[in-house]
């Protein structure tokens, strides 16, 4: 899977990139792993240049999120017709829910009329062939487009907006595609020794035991060493993950003592 | 500029990418724009082809971040020793600052001996022609090289190191090739209107007010619509890009007023 997020307030560090941790945790949680998280403004010829290179680099699944609102700078549906070389249009069944969210809204007394003005319509216009996904917490529709082997999502930027749409209609697509597959984690921590020391011990065990994969993520500094390490391996079957991580920490942790340094087991 | 950082713990969504928000919002706010945010995992040839991507947009700087560390899974410098196809070596004045960090810790009784084993010298190892930039939080030095008229610039992944070195030895290039240009922002709140409504509104102010950019982030639902309205201007002179915001938020208030919305200004 590939995630590209567009919008200017994460270029101009506005915002913290939620969306797309939220995004890669859940695809990796079910199996699924994420190669490349693209950034890019709210411009037409950019959102249509990432697509495209994603493309090329056929993923089974491409994810964006943004710029799918009313407004001028929601572009990437606009970016995603151009990268395509498809028409933009109305999408019936996409006008349909957005008519039907403006109608509950008048009759809530929320608006006055339920009419359809530019930028309402807008929200339901999509490349020709798009699949639009239906919103259950705002107003502007998703959208689904199959092109070969890569189906591409096009999710709202609002985090419980684009959360709603991926649980309700993407997480079936990639539990299909997972094959059962799952990612397991573990973490451990290693005081008194510093990362130069331990690199040697992390290849070895990474050598021993196979599939599983072993990150050091240093948290004090290289003189006062705090070390976080994180063991991951993908599986089917969740007892063989469970023998892989606990043998890999087990074995990381003598290697770590007989250093001198000391372990500690992360909190759950 | 643009900004590739490095970490399968990125796209495994295990930690938020702080990193490129704090490097971004601190280019910006220096009249410096950000074009592209790019995250691969720790992986040499996907290093080395976002590398060669970024450089073949021609943007002024690159800033990467991770994996620079001792680890076997620490890339970046073979990553971009492959890109710009150049030999990797001992840098000398790389080892020299690595030796004086590990003569220190063992001063200071930290460590036994301050030999430098091969994960130590591994991060004195840079691609030819690089120039080290020193650390003054960490052990792992940076590292800038020169490419045609692009700056790559590589920063470790750990925060305070990754911000001490940006603050000492990128800013003084940064302000200088911004040549006194400012970013300036300000953010009101819409209520009680809709997006949707707001659209043409935002568009009428762009129009008649030039070079402010007004971006709506909808915090609320399009339901219960609580607005928030980001206008940014880009300018050498204070003066003017104060007069150029008043002007755009006061002419943005009276128009959302007149369609009964409510408007607030931010907590500053």
């Amino acid at each position: 899977m590939e995630i590209i997020c567009v919008g200017n307030e994460l270029l101009i560090g506005k915002i913290i990139n939620t969306n797309a941790t939220w995004l890669a945790r859940r695809a990796t949680s079910l199996g699924i792993s994420v190669k490349r998280i693209t950034v890019i403004g709210d411009n037409t010829k950019e959102i249509s240049t990432a697509i495209n290179e994603a493309l090329n680099r056929s993923p089974r699944f491409i994810v964006t999120t943004g710029g799918l609102g009313p407004t001028f700078d929601d572009k990437t549906m606009e970016g995603i017709a151009k990268a395509l070389d498809r028409k933009l249009a109305v999408n019936g069944q996409a006008l349909k829910m957005v008519k039907q969210k403006y109608e509950t809204f008048a009759r809530q007394g929320k608006i006055a009329k339920a009419e359809l003005t530019p930028p309402r319509v807008k929200m339901a216009t999509m490349p020709e062939g798009a699949k639009p996904l239906p919103n259950p917490v705002g107003t502007a529709p998703a959208a689904k487009i199959t092109i070969g082997k890569t189906v591409l999502i096009a999710l709202p930027g609002v985090p419980p907006e684009m959360e709603a749409i991926f649980e309700d209609s993407i997480i079936p697509l990639l539990r299909k595609e997972a094959k059962g597959r799952m990612f397991m984690e573990q973490t451990i921590y290693a005081d008194s020794i510093m990362e130069s020391t331990l690199a040697p011990l992390i290849d070895n065990v990474m050598h021993e035991i196979s599939r599983v994969y072993i990150k050091s993520h240093p948290k004090g500094q290289e003189g006062e060493p705090h070390i976080e390490l994180h063991l991951s391996t993908t599986t089917t079957n969740i007892q063989t993950g469970k023998r892989r991580l606990r043998k890999a920490t087990s074995r990381l942790s003598d290697l770590i003592e007989k250093a001198k340094g000391s372990v500690m087991a992360a909190e759950q």
